[in-house]
């Protein structure tokens, strides 16, 4: 606690600047700040907010010397302004505002006209010689410090405005003349009066009043609400300060008025200042939106001294704070005064733009830059968008959890079959509305402009290959109920027949009616390149995506990939030539049958390859084996049993008998992963021969391929041993065969806690590691990703977590075992290569981590990879 | 390596000894040390087992220095004996057996009478002037010869004696003359040169061949097979060693014989030897079995100075060995020779029997008693058992996974109600038969004799209740096929009404027809009691049980609990008058609801825990709040739904919907544990309530009683806070409400990992830990337990995993889990009481580690506690 509470800031001296924020707060430090660097401010002061913190902290009570140091700044206001704080002849009145560390709506608004009573009013009057203006204002300060500090409804004095204009007959207030104030002021007074509230006649009454106000709001419930929304943790800020400040009036005549001003555009960052002026106006008249303001440019016309002031404040503030700014000013009889500057909210497409085109000004360098975009902003420049205008005007069906930025509309297929045939046959966009996805549809998803989903979360199948895919995808949208019987979906009381059009926008996850018209991307052009490429020459993390198709592997590289760090090989399994031989594979009974089965296979997978390879151009590609429970191939629904036992030649019980013995428990934790390549070897022989056969081919063609064939699920080394010996058999057999040198390696996903356990040994075998996080996360936790929605809404809302683990890595325990992993496995093989292959491969705080950690890469979806990119450079300045 | 290979023992010199069993084997080095205490063995050398290990790493190639020291051990032989390898006149005759540092079944047989050939026959029927029994003894070299080191077919040489005796008409070998057996000798050359084989004349080189063919044995298939059944790794051992001994004749008239003794009674363990003895034969005549051998007292007619000698001979050996020993011996020509002597198997009862009494006959110390019994046999000695005759007449239907030790007959029922209707009504013994049990089983189970299920593991739910109740089970059964309509059960072809009588042994895991005779069980008492006396003076860890019910508390008190370490709240759940209530608690929509099912339970909960804490008369009890998924307790036919659904005045829909909203995909990591607490936390402050009020009784009825309340499943400090502050605030209010003082401590298992990673948090929380280690292994492995038979099998075979964790905790991976988390634990409360209650508990190197670990105790079943208690005093020992 310090000694002093109270910072004055005015022509004579500035006691605070811009670095004290926590104890000012962002409004009184840039205030000070400004007085510092000459620009005209009213003179006023900062009541800090220790004083918050001490008020909360002793039953409402403040310190001691609180009120002597409050003295002595109006005292030197006085001074300064030549006015009295309660004069009948000058009198001095006051503005008393919030203002904590951070912006906080919900928090007390401002009481402006603070100072006037019955009595200063009449000094008021004889100073300025404008009766009107002076009741009016004094009727101002009545309704503002009546509805904020003692609560009166606001209603009440909107009432007995109206009842004067409706006895006057006029609409406007503007319409009022003098003595009609004066009556307004003496109806709000008997508001007072109604509501049994007495008006403080005394100024300093007044003062401490207003001041107990803006305290008391600090735990008012919206500003609690605001916390708790925004992650801001009790305790993280002290709390509000008060700023006191001497009125100035843009309301005194045409020679006065309001504006506000960016000195960028905030929309596009196109380097111009963008502002709005009004006339003979307080910034509330503004806001009230009965007048409409003029195009800043305008001041140029009007008061061209000060616009060109003006003008060069704009670059002084931009020199000096190095970032766009939000101004509030106002003119009083042609004297400019600034009431508040501080970093302009932006775009995310304008924070790109302002943070390159400041470096290319040198006004910043490339690491602050890169340093001042938000890296989750930016994949919203590579999706289609529906601008805020045309969601506005839009029909609202129902808002689920955005689970992959962008925009689409399309017409509504409820299974995958129906959503491919009318995107293939009808050539019609698709939305596909499903309860949830499963890999059966990755063909429907993949035909579709975007997926709705009325289940799951941000890490559900739907929400992860969408992701994958670069979809526009909503999940667990409760909303939604789909009837497939009826081929409908009602939504909130409202049927919509399969066919029809809704609009689905994956960045707010809202579903709207019809069809929307949604911008083009910005894609990765201009500034993003520009700012990319900078944070590529900082960050020392390489930067894979988790690619499954050519396709994906392409537009990867285009957004800046430098490998894949995960192929999914099941994906593959899934599309409709295939699925069948899947099945043969799954339902033999011996191996003879299943190596039948596999050998159709083999020839398919190995094009996959070919093409990843090929798209990726000598790039490494790490490339999973066969992962997910066998019964996820298998049909579930009993008529889809009878069809495939007919396919295949056994009666609808055997193949009944064997869905039912491949049923699991707890899936996640049972017959997948490298253990169905140690009861299966053959399993993966075949991938790997599609894997060495078309790597092999591009080395015929005189191509470079680097494959990496990644074991899923490893927990021991002698399991690694055993599934490594079945793979380099079958490569270095394909290799020796074909006479041409390639070069391969042999590597394993660390997703179960044992493995990171024992890293050390593992690594003996493995030549290099990559973290699946999303599994680690599932078993360090024991949250099934499938279930745990029952339960973690309960936890975030008690704050038992702070964020969900799947999308934000846990440091604390996963992420120890990532530490732990990854220094084990490099202790026995000191040139490991480690990545990390999970979703939180683009989240930018997880990236951080693997930064601090060391590891190689991450690697993450396609969209993900700028993200990534920038959290990686930042995450270098970071922990510099 | 060394320098040295051959090491001889005769009367001039012993070169081995006792000790030297890796390298010499356990036969070698017990003959080198049998004579250097000076006992009669006949003169020999052993070829050691690092020439094995050469042997298999040069490609079958011997050490150089090998046939130097071979030829001089064979001279040191012939001067001893007098006679010459190879030699006419008077040859000498070796035996050439193998001997690893473990008795190996598999390796090569013994080859007898080698050295003889066409030429040295002549000399020893010259020097015997008995040549029936010398060409007897050519013709059985030979035999053993042409079928252990040539591979010709053992049938070849049966033909050709038994055309013999035909032609002769004679029935017994016995019954052939000299003229008869020389014939032999001749068809068996005959049988050689059909299979293309020679028979080598030459001694050194017979000698040599037999060497090859012990050295080879050693990877032989049978060899290999049992080195991995029983956990031999390759490489623990250096390889057998090869003994060479010269022969001596129990079959040379009837002043020559051969016997094999126990110094004690294997069965019982009285001190009291135990022998057999047959005049006139050699070794392999008596497991031939066509003679029967006398009981041992018999040769005190017979040769009572032998007779003596042997009794003297059994005292010195025991004194020298310091334990029961196994011997066999020959007497040749009224002189005896010890051939082999090792410490003798035994039963489990005997094995407790002689340790106890060895240590009271001061041969030895308490604390090698305790030494000398193996912990997992001891449980045996607690539950009643089938003898070995009764089994072996008995009619075997199948065998299962042997899941709790203990034998039981009883009627087949099918279902749990059946089980109990039979059992109560109709005072019938009964048999549950399942094909798996469920927690809505428990009623069945306890009122059932024994539990058998077709499928499921070790560690399923009917083994683990079974164990927890003392039950015999038997599980994961698979011939056994249970048909609900028809209420039978098919077994390998055979069919079974409910109602028929079967008995099931749950040592074996053998299933029997009809009702069999069991033997009682020995119980705690006498020698037994004894031992886990010394046992409790050496151990360090404290013992508790795994107990729900007053029952089996009064049980593992009786076998030494010394507490609780854990009572499963929800077993108390599924009794017939809760069930209702508890299904209302887990359908009710509104908190409200759900309090009233919840003040139903109240008073049962508080009862429960009131019968608990009296049987442990102030023992720590520790109970687990509500554990398992809410579905489990929900019915699953569409049938019970129905029932359900009109009892509690829902429509079937609602129930149905209620059950589905409950499934889960992994319900292993889904909405259980304190996550129930956490989103219910009305349902931890009524059991908190019982545990609470129940314990305040006692306290009233001036009984003393420590309740120790576990959360179960943390992940997270803030999770414990908040359910630790539901639970604090639920029992001060009822403590300060009674006026009553009492103590308690509020815990939390440790069993997802996490929770270990971040123990020094939560410890800042918990009062006390308790290792999980069924489920920590489940997210350690990512193994679920309810489904990893699908490849554990394959694990086991391929050598992947030693052991299964879930049965033997896991060291290296789950262990640092455990011993991270009590370390990290301990960090933040020094003296934070550590425990474990998973299954491992009970387990032997479980408990060792444990120790090693500094837990302060283990929990285990009630018929665990003494394994407990004996591995716990052992893992001190060993670990000093």
């Amino acid at each position: 606690m310090s000694e002093k509470f109270v910072y004055y800031f005015g022509k004579k001296k500035a006691e605070g600047d811009a670095k004290m924020k926590n104890l000012l707060g962002g409004k009184g430090a840039n205030l000070a700040e400004m007085v510092k660097i000459g620009i005209p401010v009213p003179p006023g002061f900062t009541i800090s907010a220790e004083v918050c913190k001490y008020y909360y902290e002793h039953g409402n009570k403040y310190p001691e010397s609180l009120e002597n140091e409050v003295k002595e700044a109006v005292r030197l206001l006085e001074e300064e302004t030549g006015k009295g704080f309660g004069s009948n002849e000058r009198p001095l009145l006051v503005s008393v505002r919030s203002g904590a560390a951070i912006s906080m709506p919900g928090m007390m608004d401002t009481i402006l006209n603070l100072g006037l009573n019955d009595e200063t009013v009449d000094g008021m009057i004889k100073e300025s010689g404008n009766p009107r203006f002076c009741y009016d204002a004094y009727r101002r300060f009545l309704q503002m410090f009546g509805d904020v500090v003692l609560k009166i409804e606001h209603s009440e004095f909107e009432g007995a405005l109206s009842s004067i204009k409706k006895e006057k007959g006029v609409k406007l207030d503007t319409e009022l003349d003098a003595d009609d104030m004066k009556e307004v002021v003496k109806r709000y007074l008997e508001v007072y009066s109604k509501a049994g509230k007495e008006f403080p006649q005394d100024p300093w009454k007044q003062l401490w009043m207003a001041t107990d106000a803006v305290f008391g709001s600090w735990m008012n419930e919206r500003a609690i609400k605001y916390r708790a929304l925004n992650g801001i943790r009790e305790g993280e800020l002290l709390g509000t300060a008060v700023n006191v400040v001497a009125m100035v009036f843009g309301n005194t005549g045409e020679d006065s008025g309001t504006g506000v001003a960016f000195t960028r555009d905030p929309n596009t960052g196109e380097k111009q200042f963008y502002g709005e002026y009004l006339p003979n106006a307080q910034g509330e008249d503004v806001v009230a939106g009965t007048r409409t303001p003029f195009p800043l440019t305008k001041l140029q016309d009007i008061n061209p001294a000060v616009y060109d002031q003006l003008l060069d404040i704009f670059s002084k503030l931009e020199n000096h704070y190095r970032d766009m700014q939000d101004i509030e000013f106002t003119v009083e009889h042609g004297v400019l005064y600034l009431l508040q500057t501080r970093n302009g909210k932006r775009t995310p497409y304008a924070s790109v733009k302002i943070a390159v085109d400041l470096a290319d000004e040198k006004r910043i360098s490339k690491e602050e830059a890169v340093m001042r975009v938000t890296p989750e902003h930016i994949e919203t420049l590579l999706h289609p968008y529906f601008t805020k205008e045309t969601m506005e005007s839009a029909e609202l069906l129902a808002k689920g959890i955005a689970a992959s930025p962008g925009a689409a509309s399309g017409a509504v297929a409820f299974d995958p079959e129906t959503a491919e045939k009318m995107a293939r046959e009808e050539g019609k966009a698709v939305i596909l509305v499903r309860p949830e996805t499963s890999p059966e549809d990755i063909a429907g998803m993949a035909a579709a402009q975007g997926i709705l989903t009325s289940t799951g979360g941000k890490t559900s199948h739907a929400a992860v290959v969408a992701r994958g895919m670069g979809k526009t995808c909503i999940v667990g949208c409760e909303a939604v109920e789909v009837d497939q019987k009826t081929r409908t979906m009602r939504v909130n009381g409202k049927t919509i027949n399969e066919g029809e059009w809704i609009s689905i926008d994956g960045t707010s996850g809202e579903v709207f009616m019809g069809k929307l018209d949604s911008v083009k991307p910005q894609g990765l052009e201009g500034p993003l390149a520009k700012l990319l490429g900078w944070a590529d020459e900082i960050r020392k993390l390489g930067i894979r995506t988790n690619a499954d198709t050519p396709r994906d592997a392409k537009i990867a590289r285009e957004f800046g990939a430098e490998g894949i760090g995960l192929t999914r090989t099941e994906h593959m399994f899934f599309q409709e030539d295939r699925i069948f031989a899947v099945r043969q594979m799954i339902t033999s009974s011996t191996r003879e049958q299943r190596e039948k089965a596999l050998n159709k296979l083999l020839p398919m997978q190995e094009e996959d390859f070919y093409g990843i390879f090929k798209a990726m151009e000598g790039l490494p590609v790490t490339i999973r084996l066969l992962d997910p429970p066998l019964h996820e191939f298998l049909p579930k629904e009993d008529e889809d049993v009878k069809e495939l036992a007919e396919e295949m030649g056994m009666t609808y019980e055997e193949l009944k008998t064997t869905v039912e013995d491949l049923h699991e428990f707890n899936p996640m934790m049972g017959f997948r992963g490298c253990r169905l390549a140690v009861v299966y070897p053959e399993i993966a022989e075949m991938q790997t021969k599609a894997i060495i056969g078309a790597a092999l081919k591009l080395v015929e063609e005189g191509k470079s391929v680097v494959p990496e064939i990644m074991i899923p699920l490893i927990v021991e080394l002698e399991e690694l041993k055993f599934v490594k010996s079945v793979i380099v058999k079958a490569a270095d057999e394909l290799i020796s065969k074909s006479g041409l040198k390639l070069d391969y390696k042999v590597g394993t996903m660390i997703e179960v806690p044992r493995a990171a356990l024992t890293a050390d040994e593992i690594a003996k075998e493995a030549e290099f590691f990559s973290f699946g996080t999303n599994d680690l996360t599932q078993m360090t936790y024991g949250f099934s990703r499938d279930d745990y929605g029952k339960f973690v809404g309960h936890y975030m809302e008690k704050g038992i977590l702070e964020n969900d683990p799947f999308q934000k890595l846990d440091r604390v325990g996963v992420g120890q075992l990532v530490k732990m992993g990854t220094e084990k496995g490099r202790s026995s093989r000191p040139d490991l290569k480690v990545g990390i292959c999970g979703e939180h491969g683009g989240e930018p705080s997880s990236v951080e981590f693997c930064h601090i950690v060391g590891l190689n890469y991450v690697s993450c979806s396609p969209y993900r990879v700028p993200v990534a990119r920038l959290s990686a450079a930042q995450a270098v300045v970071k922990n510099r």
